[in-house]
Parts: structure tokens; C-alpha cells; sequence
């Protein structure tokens, strides 16, 4: 892990950018701190540049009020990161199904099952290399999308404590059976009226999780319409679990 | 509204119990005030007597928290009030036609529509006596169940300017159609696995109200394994609509 950048925020947040291998990433850590915080592994879509206001404005929140660590890192694939041939094909099939009313699950399959293959060892790196820094402590959470990813890491990760995960649609039917398995607390943000989301499955997904621990919060609205209250809902189910 | 009881709680709240003409209720307030407090009108499905720990959790962590003051009734038939036949003789009918998986819907309405018809108006009645308190003031919130009354309530007294309701199955048809009238923000409380408690009628009423801003907040768990970090959750939901 390598620091590139490194900036003091207004809000004593410590914001530094890094790469690991190929991989960019960003570190939110708190101004002061008398212990190791505890951290969270905050996903995304893909397309660091674009998506980083978004994440910036969650991390901070969480260093700057809660003392916890949060880091971001780009998805295979996406942003500045080289191109996957294959999923490219698998996107655009998808738009295309899509838009001619066509099934999906087989391009779902093909677009998601080797993108969580190959993001989920790029998280666990990350941690490797972000748990081995003096400021930072653990317990871990892992929050966001893409849900695939985060079902994968709840059920193979035993250091990821809780999970504050954004419904998507296009979960392949494999990670629908892994989902099963999910034991620990999760919290799971859902856009009521989310254009690129189907509801039905949304619901039926946060039925399936295994774990006994689990809270649906749904908000009117679409896909970018997450309401701000909810940057502090996500905090205070990592405080209830991490802390 | 005459006072019966007073009682200075050991978190300074002051718990009151007061009788409404025929009505008994209970009012909780902030141990320390610099104005006039908001109020949550807090709603139960009736029997004061059993309900009162879970209520007085709730108004005590509302007003020792964050200044709110808080006031429950007991509803029309229920509790120590007189019997109201027709009330009781719908009860044991649902009853009936549940265990004989006969349909409900008109008993349904025979048992909640002239509950509704009651409870409103005196619910707007002690509204009236509260807000008279110089130590209360408003903005009010109304939370709790039973959830037609919220919903009656939601619609026909302009001074309740957000609601917190738990969801409940036996919602007649007619309550159904005003709901699309609710355009207060809105928060709903689902327990997902409620035995007494259809969860798509639920998650169907959530998609009805016709507010721009509603929440839903599913748990796993039966009908009384409401999490306490819900009793928080609905208190901040509050302070961002009341203060």
C-alpha cells in the first residue's frame, strides 16, 4: 500500500489517497483518535472519480463523528482501471436484454459472478494492508454496493462484523443461495422506486439472508435519491455493532 | 384534563397521570425545559394498563433524550373503560372466522371503523388539553398503532405534522383509500415475521401513502420483538421533523 496524496479536511478527517498493486484507493481516517479505529470498507458501483462526492460525504460523517476508518477502492474493470473484455460484452448485452424486454439471469451470471471473483481477494488485500496500519484497529464493517460483492464478503470474510448493503437487482441466483448463509448483523438500504431495481426482488433478497439480525430501511424514491438521514442510520448500526 | 398522579422519574422526567373526562392517560415531560416542548402522541392497540412499560420506555427515552413530552390515552373499549359491545362481539368474530380461515374483511370493518370513528375525535380532544400545558407547544407527532387511528388522524388534524406508525394487518378497505391521502412525512415500523400481521398487506399500505417522504423500517422478528434501537430510531425520525 502505497500513499499518494494526503490531505487535512476541514473536519480534522485525514483523506489520503493510495495504491495497492494496480488498485486506487482512498483512506478517511479520524483528526484524533485514542485507539485503533474501527473500520469501514465503504463499495460502490465502479468509477471511483465520479462516485467519490458521494463517498467522500459517507466516510467523513463516519470518521469525523463516529472515529471510525473508511476506505474505498476502484472495482476491477472500472474507472481508471484497465478495461475486462468480458464484462464489457456482459454490460452492454445487458442494456440490449434490457431494453428488447429480454430474460437476464444468464448475462446477470456472466456480468456479476466474475466480478465478485475477482473484487472480493482485492477487498480482502485492502484489509490485509489497511488492518496492518497503527491507526487502524478493527472491528470491520462493509457497506454498499455492489451486493453481490458484499454478500460474498459477509459469508467468506470472518473479520467483517456487520454490513450496511444497498439493494440491487441482478444478483445471480448463486449469490441469491449464498445469501442464505449470511450470519452476521446486516442493515439493507432500499430505493423504493429505484428505475434500475426491482423491488419484488429487492424484498425477497432481504428475506433470504441467513442471519438473524437484519433491518430493511426503504425510502421513497430513486436509485440516487438515498435520503442524507440515512448516511447517519448507516453510522449508528456500525456504532451499535463495531463499537 | 385533571391530574391523578405525579411522579419525578430518576432521569428527571416528570410522569403524570391525568383522566379526560372518562378517558385515563398518562403524560411524560422533560425533566428541564427552556421552551415549550414538542409532543408525540404515542397510540397503542389498547389496555393501558399491560402496554404502560413499553410506552413509558419509549416517552421517557423521547423526553429525558431530546425534550420531547409525551402522552399515551387508553383507547375506546379497552383497558378500564366500559365494554362497548359491538367492539367486543367483532373480536370474537375475527377470531373465529381467522381460526376457521374464513374471510375477514367485513368484520374487519365492523371492528375498526367505529373504533376509528371514536378514538379520533378523542385523541384530538386531549391534543386540545395538552397543547393548553404551557409546558407543551407543539409541533406533534403521533406514533404508534393501532394504525387506522394514525392514519384517521394523519389526514383530519393539521396540527400532527409527522407520524411513526407500526404497522398492522385489519386495516379496513376505506383506511386504505385515505392513506393515499397522507402527505405528512411518515415513518412505518414492519415487524417482517409478525404472526397476526400480512406482510404484503403491510408492505402494500407502505406503497400507498400518498406522502413524498415515507420510510420503512422492516425487522426480523415477531410482533413484540420490535429491536430498541427502534425506540431511537423513531425519536430521531421525530427530531428531524419537530424541532
Amino acid at each position: 500500500m502505497r500513499f499518494t496524496s494526503e490531505q487535512r479536511l476541514d473536519d480534522g478527517v485525514l483523506e489520503r489517497e493510495f495504491t495497492l498493486g494496480e488498485i486506487p484507493g482512498i483512506l478517511w481516517t479520524p483528526g484524533s483518535a485514542s485507539a485503533p479505529a474501527p473500520l469501514i470498507l465503504v463499495g460502490h458501483p465502479g468509477g471511483l472519480r465520479e462516485m467519490r462526492p458521494r463517498l467522500a460525504r459517507r466516510a467523513r460523517h463516519y470518521a469525523a463523528e463516529y472515529g471510525f476508518a473508511a476506505a474505498t477502492i476502484e472495482l476491477p474493470g472500472a474507472g481508471d482501471r484497465p478495461r475486462l473484455a468480458a464484462a464489457e460484452q456482459a454490460r452492454s448485452d445487458l442494456r440490449r436484454a434490457i431494453e428488447a424486454g429480454e430474460p437476464v439471469d444468464e448475462i446477470v451470471d456472466a456480468l456479476v459472478l466474475p466480478l465478485v471473483e475477482r473484487a472480493v481477494p482485492e477487498w480482502q488485500t485492502t484489509l490485509d494492508a489497511l488492518l496492518s496500519l497503527p491507526e487502524i484497529g478493527g472491528p470491520v464493517g462493509y457497506e454498499g454496493g455492489v451486493i453481490s460483492v458484499g454478500i460474498r464478503l459477509a459469508v467468506v470474510e470472518p473479520r467483517i462484523s456487520a454490513a450496511n448493503l444497498f439493494a440491487g437487482s441482478f444478483v445471480p441466483a448463486a449469490l441469491f443461495e449464498e445469501a442464505r448463509r449470511v450470519t452476521i448483523p446486516l442493515q439493507v438500504l432500499l430505493q423504493w422506486d429505484d428505475e434500475g431495481n426491482d423491488r419484488q426482488a429487492a424484498l425477497d433478497l432481504f428475506d433470504t439472508f441467513g442471519t438473524k439480525e437484519k433491518t430493511l430501511h426503504a425510502n421513497l424514491g430513486g436509485h440516487t435519491g438515498v435520503p442524507s438521514f440515512e448516511i447517519d442510520a448507516g453510522a449508528r448500526f456500525f456504532a451499535r455493532h463495531l463499537s
